[in-house]
């Protein structure tokens, strides 16, 4: 209850500071060198130094730091959620989660993760950005690490969500699913199509992530997932043959470094400008439509990705725990 | 007109064979040895032997010849087109197209194609199936050759389309697109996702062929098409590095022989079992939805497929000729 009550003030805090949420807007690196950065400062660390907001601070920055991590996958990350956090700033809430839901591990201390949810204000189109990172260690002595970042808009827009995910079980392989998910039937709405994905050329990015020679097109074994996704999607598989000792760069380190990292950035780019600052506006007719969908997502998201490997990674009590608060956010 | 005429008489003289229609009923080969074999007789070679007749015999005939395909493509075309017409016999009327629109070529004599289109009786679950086959000189030398399967169902059900598609434009490459056609949202009616692709477990085909060194996942240019597409379709490019002399056998005719053929064998009789005999009816509240995807599935396929390429290879007033005549039967 501290934790709420809390958050509670640091809302009101905001929305003292921000009396009109002014519209975002955001300066790719082709055309501004300013705070869009990755050097940019985080909103939630301005926050005085309390008790209970050391806890969020404190979960707050081993959420950033992304401590198993490889650095060119760290800075990638830290540079998507600080461009995302610069440039929606106005319109977010700090995170809420209590803090054992922002850090746990499992009992036996093999497996770690943070999770970060913030909420969009209600006179906004974001209806809550979630990063996160999982780490496990593996049964083979490998260790699996997942990082996160997805944004998810509210029923006033139809505008696609955002989503990166970076899936390393080895140091010479990674997976990468990156892509803004259409939030309508696009069989039904080829205008939609043509607003989103082929007016933006997205799908050059996918093509050019495929020409190099280390990447192959990833399949996900849940058809559910591959039914989510847009035609532009990029989910890819890099394989590299060379693994070199700890502290060396690899080729998979410069691919993510080259490749991975300016295709993210750029897409990012795409999805602020013209999906969460977009402006694009629905009738109440969509609402209830929108509202619909992208509540069967979430759902299935729940159920096919994190029902089935939380419990088996951190136990049931903590996925019970970690679930039962990303559900109250889902279902907000 | 005379040629309507005919078919309506062939239409009739069915009618009067099969008074009530009977259900249709596919045994898969591994459970029958039956009639739904490559060697099965064609319906509408049963035809009498009169002069109006004889063009659509001819169209027919020239049809199922696929002249310029190669063997094996050739005969995998040939056991498809049979065994969904000898399953589906009871319920498919006559080709009605005119002679002129069932082959046609360009000016020059440097493409020629083939079309067939067979409704199906308004008591039955089909629209209609649609054959053809493509020839194409190409500036290179090369050739270019479309052969292509596809069958609709109507709105009194809602279950997949099929839709098979093989192009070829050197003796040792192949694009192969091959899929049941989800005809509702999948985000929106996981049900459907399970009935008709995890249930069937028709992703298994397509990872069958993904273990062929030379098959790569295909990528079409068009966005439409990737979203129209299940998402256990197979769109996969065959790359084959040997082109042998005429009439030996190549490494990609192994590759359709052995592998591409008996998985669209087994496809196709999902989608016969499953879908055409299925037997899946839908209420009239959802019959409008039905219509309006169709419908809209088939005006994008004429203006993204057919109406960029169809004027390109066979000059405006064949291309106008043919494509008016899909149109009448796509908005019957």
């Amino acid at each position: 209850m501290a934790v709420n009550h809390l958050c509670q003030w640091q809302y009101l805090r905001f929305q003292l500071s921000h009396p009109s949420a002014p519209a975002c807007r955001y300066l790719s690196p082709s055309r501004s060198k300013s705070s869009t950065s990755s050097t940019a400062k985080v909103n939630c660390s301005a926050a005085p130094s309390s008790s209970p907001m050391d806890s969020h601070n404190e979960g707050r920055k081993k959420f950033m730091e992304f401590p198993y991590a490889s650095g060119p996958v760290r800075q990638l990350m830290v540079d998507l959620v600080s461009t995302v956090e610069n440039t929606l700033d106005s319109q977010l809430l700090p995170c809420t989660l209590p803090p054992d839901v922002q850090y746990y591990e499992n009992q036996n201390g093999t497996a770690q993760a943070s999770l970060q949810i913030r909420s969009g204000l209600k006179s906004s189109l974001i209806d809550f950005i979630l990063g996160s990172w999982v780490h496990s260690e593996l049964p083979t002595g490998a260790a699996l690490n997942i990082t996160s970042l997805s944004a998810y808009l509210n029923s006033s827009t139809d505008a696609p969500n955002l989503l990166i995910e970076l899936i390393q079980s080895s140091p010479s392989s990674l997976v990468l699913i990156l892509d803004l998910s259409p939030r309508k039937d696009l069989v039904l709405h080829p205008d939609y199509l043509q607003t989103f994905y082929e007016s933006t050329r997205l799908d050059e990015y996918r093509q050019m992530l495929e020409k190099v020679p280390e990447v192959r097109p990833y399949f996900s074994s849940s058809l559910y997932l591959r039914c989510v996704i847009s035609p532009s999607a990029i989910m890819v598989r890099v394989d590299t043959e060379t693994e070199t000792g700890a502290g060396e760069s690899t080729r998979l380190d410069y691919i993510i470094t080259n490749h991975v990292h300016p295709v993210a950035k750029q897409v990012i780019g795409i999805w602020l400008n013209q999906c969460a600052c977009g402006g694009r506006h629905v009738g109440e007719s969509d609402k209830a439509y929108l509202e619909k969908r992208d509540g069967l997502i979430k759902n299935k998201t729940i159920e096919i990705d994190l029902g089935s490997s939380f419990p088996r990674l951190f136990g049931p009590q903590v996925a019970s725990r970690v679930l039962g608060e990303i559900q109250k956010v889902f279902t907000a």
